[in-house]
């Protein structure tokens, strides 16, 4: 997809629905120009609002849909604006379960304007079933308590430690809005169920010894919706090591209130070091992300601590004060 | 898909992977009219071998491709034949991954033709995310050491012996075999992955608190190609009861010999409980269904010894002695 970018917010509630959009301004901010809400969005990434006229005028090539919705949906409410987007000479990119082009009205809009649609979310190829069989070059992957606690962001905050320090890195992203950041991976929440942990296998091929993948984690193995991509991707991930990441003063799965608490960073982590050992005997856990973005920095300093004591693991929130307390622990185990 | 059916064998090398074909001979023989093997096939189903115009003047109205390889692909050097088949008058039916349909000398044989092709193993359906919320009703699931060791088999056993007793009960089918046979169900391993226990909850709705709902099980947890799957069923179907399965003699994963060993029953009954007490803190086992095929009459009733006495549930080889112990365990741990 051609940037710069006009992030489509819809009428997002709050900045978890909108988190392909705030990913794409916190990863790739020199390509995202502006935004655009409708009324009754209640998220504000601090870009500047425009309309398609504006934006277009701005040199804007692509209006992107930076919504994750539960299931995945084109909402109805959108449509029109859509339409109106590549009426007005606007590309259109999504990273959703339901494609672009499978809707009528959007398929002959894009038609008549000469414009591309980019749907992000559907691999543009078939995989094979997993094999199980160990590949050269070492391997992390984030875990996670619930979705949506920072799984891609600390990959790609320990990407770019482990780079800046000279160590061959690459980040993998496994969901939409890191395709979007990187313009490689593949959604691996959209791949055909028997497929998963041959997709993941696919993801991060042999490599030199001392080359780390670094893939991004999907949902979480203690979530009843999702456990299953989270287990295909453990499972092909193969992981030396791994990372679980965790919301301070999340208490309940989001979405899930009521029904099913957040387990302890303990109890997550276990349980995938577990699942990942059938792939990789030698799997363990290396150290913890923390999101703290609820809390004071002096909280935050606390809650980092007791994660620290729980597991005997460095804890780092990377978008705060960065990844680098990980990073020390991998070099010492693995070599730098 | 209209009966009668003749089953295609193509050039299958062993009953596993002729194993959809198996099924159908073993569970609507009356509508089995006979067996097409191209040379090289290792299988006999015993069903008369017949060419497509016998099979045509003989009534047969559906060409079933009876074979469950891995990855799901159609062989090219099926295609002429199936081909003819359509030419000689005779719908198509498969139930693999690759769909008869988008192949374009398929697809156009069988408009030239004015037949239909079938392809079971894709959902005609959405289905949204898990809930996680229990729903009322009783649920089996049965679970397994390996892929291909009896699960389905099992829950059809179960499910007949629980009907003669005059219970509620309803086999719910997971994969194509099992669709092919009933006529209902969903291929779970065919759903996009994000909706893999969404899906396995579609199909085991709320039910009358006597009921019985009997769920086919997939792969397995201490799979590395298929958990996946395994996992999403686990949590959808919320079993209050499971049944893990077993061939007896297999030491090592079909297919991947040398990498992975088969778990013992108990580490296979365990990882399958504790997954699924995630959306049902009740479930437990109940029993065990063991495939005893390759042993003789005496060895097998010691294998069926040796697997009681491991986990201290009732254990049957369902097609060679029946499955009545579990049902009598059921009974008396859920009510009749």
């Amino acid at each position: 997809m051609q940037p710069p970018f006009l992030l489509f917010l819809g009428d997002a509630p709050d900045i978890g629905w909108a988190k392909t959009a705030s990913g794409l301004a916190q990863w790739r901010p020199e390509d995202c120009a502006g935004q655009f809400r409708l009324s009754g969005c209640r998220v504000d990434l601090g870009l500047p609002d425009m309309d398609f006229a504006a934006a277009k005028a701005a040199g804007v090539q692509t209006l992107v849909v930076g919504i994750a919705n539960d299931g995945g949906f084109i909402a109805d409410a959108w449509v029109p604006h859509l339409v109106a987007a590549l009426e007005t000479g606007l590309d259109l990119a999504a990273g959703l379960h339901e494609r672009l082009a499978d809707r009528p009205d959007i398929a002959a809009a894009a038609r008549a304007a000469g414009r591309t649609l980019h749907d992000l979310r559907h691999p543009d190829r078939r995989f094979a079933p997993g094999t199980g069989k160990k590949r050269p070059g070492k391997r992390l992957l984030t875990v996670g308590t619930d979705c949506a606690v920072g799984k891609k962001y600390t990959a790609l905050s320990l990407t770019r430690v482990m780079a800046d320090r000279g160590m061959a890195a690459t980040f993998c992203p496994t969901g939409q809005t890191g395709i979007m950041i990187t313009g490689r991976g593949v959604a691996i929440d959209s791949v055909v169920a028997d497929f998963i942990s041959g997709a993941a296998e696919w993801l991060s091929p042999a490599a030199d010894p001392r080359h780390w993948h670094v893939i991004e984690g999907q949902g979480a193995l203690l979530h009843p919706a999702y456990a299953g991509v989270t287990l295909g991707l453990v499972h092909g991930s193969q992981p030396d090591a791994i990372v679980v990441c965790h919301e301070a003063g999340r208490a309940e799965l989001q979405g899930y209130e009521g029904g099913f608490a957040c387990p302890s960073l303990r109890d997550a982590l276990d349980v995938h070091v577990a699942a990942a050992r059938l792939t990789n005997p030698a799997a363990r856990g290396v150290g913890i992300g923390l999101n703290t973005s609820l809390l004071s920095a002096a909280a935050a300093r606390d809650a980092l601590k007791r994660a620290e004591d729980e597991l005997g693991l460095p804890a780092c929130d990377p978008l705060r004060w960065g990844a680098d307390a990980i990073v020390d622990r991998i070099v010492a185990e693995f070599g730098g």
